[in-house]
């Protein structure tokens, strides 16, 4: 159903965002029994931009049936292999405080195939515990960890003080990619991909609303 | 320098994030005392696409000075406006487990102007005490206090099978957009502003960046 040639182009981090939501619309219309949907259906349900949707898609192949739209489980099944959720990922889980606390007990990491695989932290009261199965280790123990867990991405949830050291040590430990909440900025080498979660842009998507709408 | 027209089209919410970015790139200048920059110089430094730039400015106005750009400042203090972040959002984070402290202790939040002002938790251990200054409620004591605060913006923090009550309970408080972390589907009326913030998505962005790359 689609060419997988999505090699050419350099894709849009934007445009994977969506893929994102794509799938997870996706999801929904075929927990509801959806067979096929048009990109228009699909962009009034969802509130999206159909234009945009074709735009995101053709990137990646070509996924509609001229006369039916697309099919959904199909499209779905597609978007899931392209995204690389077509298998599990072990995850490295790097500070256990609040945050880290948080981000581990967030089911949507392991709904998607993100298995936190170990938890790294210098908290003496920590280390060496088993959180729910998975063990805690020191930070000076990492590269063999990560190694013997054949991890790849991290997920950073450590003060912003310590995120330079520690993502130095992931990156040395053969970390390829690192999803940071720390509020700083970091340093990786170029084929270490990072991508820095800043919850407040959230909030703005929110005040701009607000604020437009003169309250 | 630019006309405060913001209120024609009707702005996706994508450019709104990208807004967000921009306004973050432009500190960034501002700190390294650049003083004017072009939409090109812009999207080189900061990986970003310049004729998207342009798009998403001139929804708002005409930004740029011919032969110069944009004044790093000037715009910053524009896009600022624009996202309502030229003034302080009171708001209410409901739910003071993990996920909550986290919030409370997350830094970005305050340096854009949110100001946590209520936490809401129905624990009794929680209740009535005072987090650095903020006091914790009983969620039956939410309309009072978010009226009495002016509280606009909440941040929802519970587990998923409370969230739909908790909701409720804010919109009747009067409550006109929620950030939500709960990992369920909310119902709010037509004049509240939900937005749903899913962390997988960007664990996502990863996992396609590696199996993009084969790894």
């Amino acid at each position: 159903m689609a060419r997988s040639s999505y090699r050419l182009p350099k894709i849009p981090e934007m445009t994977v965002r969506r893929l994102s939501v794509y799938s997870r619309c996706l999801r929904e219309l075929e927990e509801d029994g959806v067979k096929t949907i048009s990109s228009q259906e699909l962009a009034e349900r969802f509130n999206l931009n159909s234009a945009q949707v074709r735009k995101d898609l053709a990137y990646f192949g070509e996924f509609g049936v001229r006369g039916i739209g697309y099919y959904v489980a199909g499209l779905r099944a597609e978007l899931q292999k392209i995204l690389g959720l077509d298998r599990e990922w072990p995850v490295a889980l790097v500070g256990f405080g609040n945050l880290g606390s948080a981000l581990f007990n967030y089911r949507g990491f392991g709904r998607q195939g993100f298995r936190i695989a170990a938890i790294f932290d210098d908290d003496p009261a920590k280390v060496g515990r088993d959180v729910d199965g998975v063990p805690v280790f020191a930070v000076v123990d990492m590269a063999r960890e990560v190694r013997a867990r054949s991890i790849q991405i991290a997920i950073l949830a450590v003060p912003a003080e310590g995120a330079q050291p520690v993502t130095d040590a992931l990156v040395a430990a053969g970390i390829k990619a690192v999803l940071n909440f720390a509020p700083s900025r970091l340093r990786v080498p170029r084929d270490v991909r990072l991508k820095d979660v800043d919850l407040s842009i959230e909030l703005e998507t929110l005040s701009f609303y607000l604020a437009k709408s003169g309250r």
